[in-house]
């Protein structure tokens, strides 16, 4: 991979587990190979979608050395770090980064609320204690705490923090954080947003889950968007909208398992408590796929 | 007015007042007039921006007849229907057709939740009781209800309701919106949204209160969007969004209010309890019209 | 009545409106005739059961003018005033005064976000306007402003604020401000709270919509909590509660009206669009009031 | 201890760490030592103000270890065990049933929202594995989950689930619960409700962080509730009520370590990124505290 920076499709994989809560390598092994062989820009284990926050440490630390060595550097893997404790949340970067992780995804969980300084303080840290470039990672949907405008700005003076991405549903934020960054820092779409109007206002790519079931259709709408075809563009986001809809309706996690499934592999049910997909989702996220040329 | 239908920048008119509570009549027929000059494409009184749900049924009865006055015809005047009951809005709607308007902007106000049947009725009955087209009025802000996207799809069957005006945050939903009604309604934005982006998505322009200040600007946007200049529309984006950004974080009536004032109308501050636009917002209103040459 | 001061159970009255919006002066008559015998310590229209927020400024009027009529001075009529304008809210103030109100009820609706020094404002206003007592309303469920405790101990200091009604679910919050007025002011409960614990914290008595349908129970367990007679208020507090606890899963007003027309008050129906009790409503209510004997 | 079941006042443990992250156990000892000489009924480790959610799995394990060493089986321990995943807390749960606590207070902690069956069956995976009582806790402050009415009264039938601990400002909730459950499951109050009032409506004591700096007090009113002796109580509790307002204002963990610290508890700051109590906040509580004779 050359140094020109993250940007592009990055699926947010699943993690598949056994009966035994043992990660299945061979299936998670060889998703990423077939995702690389779609043209993902890269590979994100342990966001949202890769159910991060129902893992032990010891499953997550598995679903990354899977990842990397399955992707045997041939595009950057960008591992999510979560915790609600700063201490723990630098332990996790330093061990990904030893694993040989390209990047880390930056996740500040919280149960009290936590005040700006102290979520500043959370995100430099973990930036302080790796020499990888980090990715911001805001979610105000799943998550107690948010990152504030004033707060973004401080993070984005910190060296290797050269990237944020956002999963809110407000699209105008991730401009007011553009324009206020100013250049430090890029800018990634969650699937709350549309992927297109992210790369209309400036942003670099898509980290998300669906794209783990339409990585070609992804990489293919990244790149009319690249090459400013906005027309033909938006011809194609609005097929891939109609599965983010799908996807929006029912638990992430449990969507895209369901939709690997469809498409032969066995990644399972997420963790209970959580459900597995509906009959009635399944059907719907049948449909999206169908309709994209996904089955 | 060609009945191509209602597209382009409809400017949300402030409802300028004096201590006594009267419409300033005078300042508001400027505005419409400098408005309509610097050509915009219609006229909304009575949205957020015009404090609809602080003037009393006689007020806002008299910023319309100013409104429709002042405009002669020369582009559409949309005016804001708003209320918790039924009947109610019902004789506003038909008050306001009387009264030579072109469109009703339909707005429902709630205390209780309102179930989505409820909803639906009260839309409908606001169109039934009119032969003008209707916008639907979503804002999950300030509104205690909202408009499901079932509720939407069914809405749009009703012939004359041919337009929807969304101001959540959410872009997404609206490129839902517009694949659920398939045509058979239009879709404009607020200010929350970016209008480059609702356009790029399929919207036909924006109503909102920033553009009582910045006319021209944002015909100029309209029309790079429309001609499909992406690039050149968004660099003139972006500048207008630091104005939104600013508009965001105070008072929306007193921010509007606060700009024309700095542009030489007299239109004075919101209704009490509503506080004024503080020295420190005004300040940021003056820096952001002049980086855009509106002062 | 003496001047003790505010105190007991006070009956949110239902609004009983005919197909043409008119009051239904004998129905609301009688109600208010019938709690009064069956010993309520004063009547309150216009509260949220009321449909305040569904009442053009006339219906309100006349609401008031049947209520006072009705009572004649056997016990105070506390009646609400509502806007989101000061200036409107002053007028009807005093227009609720000439009519012969004893005491107003004051509630902040919002549309935008008002400051502190804005909701002290409207409250004062109100107060200074008129000679009567005042009762400040808080009710975070139903609208956009709520009352931090710092403007709720400026209000306290203004000599005609005595009371407050809060609509919270916060038990909690009504003793911290017991502790906070240190006596200026005394402290209503409504439908939310359990009326026995309030009167245990310090509270004087409840304005609330059941009030309507059970007012010789209400009557009774407030004479056992003034009596100190803990055990034998719980006891019938619970079966009350079982009727508090049907009133919140439906549309207060639509549940206090179903109520009634069980009782054989013919008070119809609330205000379109919001729906009528549903069947299953209907049933919950009738078995909550078989109960209690009060069918 | 008497097998008559949980009951009375139950101080929330704070976890006291060092700079390393190594439980002090010699502190921990010492605090549950003085909290069982003051007269608690029992002892919480691992509740929200146990920093439950930053804790690491070995660090819960020590904290559960040094307090059921030191209480020597003189009270009740009452386990917090918290995970988003069902096979997590089992585990957990066994592991503390071993380690010789008397009950588990089961929490569920979640990301994406979860269904009622899902909640459900999370609170029965933790009752079947142990043979101890289990005490439900709900926080929908802090939490992303909230057990419903139905789900609790389907949860009051698992024969091991016999308390329920809510943490909501909703008191008239805890009477809806209480009605339901028909004696199957008692209640305990959390810090969020005034505990004479939910002693009053039948409740069995409370568990909450602020009875580790007044744990004689807290007796004190427990006792007096428990007499019947509802105006000493009452006289009792608005002083408690002070400091609960106190550390409501401020992040739960810092504040009761705040406290103990001015106590003589060398118990430390929160985690990182909570901050320790701010000099203001310290006033506070020592103000507080020394009204109430705990200084």
């Amino acid at each position: 991979m050359t140094d020109t920076g993250f940007h592009g499709v990055f699926p947010y994989l699943v993690s598949p587990l056994d009966a035994a809560g043992e990660v299945k390598a061979g299936v998670l092994a060889r998703l990423c190979d077939d995702l690389i062989a779609a043209g993902v820009h890269g590979l994100t284990p342990l966001g949202s979608t890769g159910e991060f926050a129902y893992l032990s440490r010891e499953q997550r630390r598995r679903v990354v050395e899977v990842v990397v060595a399955a992707t045997k550097g041939r595009v950057p893997v960008v591992a999510g770090v979560a915790s609600t404790a700063t201490a723990d949340a630098v332990a996790q970067a330093r061990e990904y980064e030893r694993m040989g992780c390209s990047g880390i995804l930056a996740i500040l969980e919280a149960y009290f609320p936590i005040a700006d300084d102290g979520v500043h303080d959370y995100f430099k840290a973990i930036a302080d204690a790796v020499s990888l470039p980090v990715v911001l990672y805001t979610n105000p949907n799943f998550q107690r705490s948010d990152l504030s405008l004033p707060v973004i700005e401080r993070l984005s003076r910190v060296p290797n923090i050269r990237y944020l991405k956002d999963a809110s549903f407000n699209t105008g934020r991730l401009l007011s954080i553009i324009n206020r960054v100013e250049g430090r820092m890029k800018v990634f779409a969650a699937s709350a947003h549309i992927p297109a109007c992210v790369m209309l206002i400036g942003g670099v790519g898509w980290m998300a889950g669906p794209a783990c079931v339409v990585p070609r259709q992804s990489v293919e709408l990244y790149e009319l968007c690249r090459a400013g075809d906005w027309a033909a563009a938006m011809e194609r986001q609005r097929l891939l909208w109609a599965l983010n809809q799908a996807f929006a309706k029912y638990n992430l996690a449990a969507c895209i398992k369901g939709g690997l499934e469809l498409q032969g592999y066995a990644v399972g049910a997420p963790l209970a408590p959580q459900a597995p997909l509906s009959r009635e989702g399944l059907e719907e996220v049948r449909r999206a796929l169908q309709a994209l040329g996904a089955l």
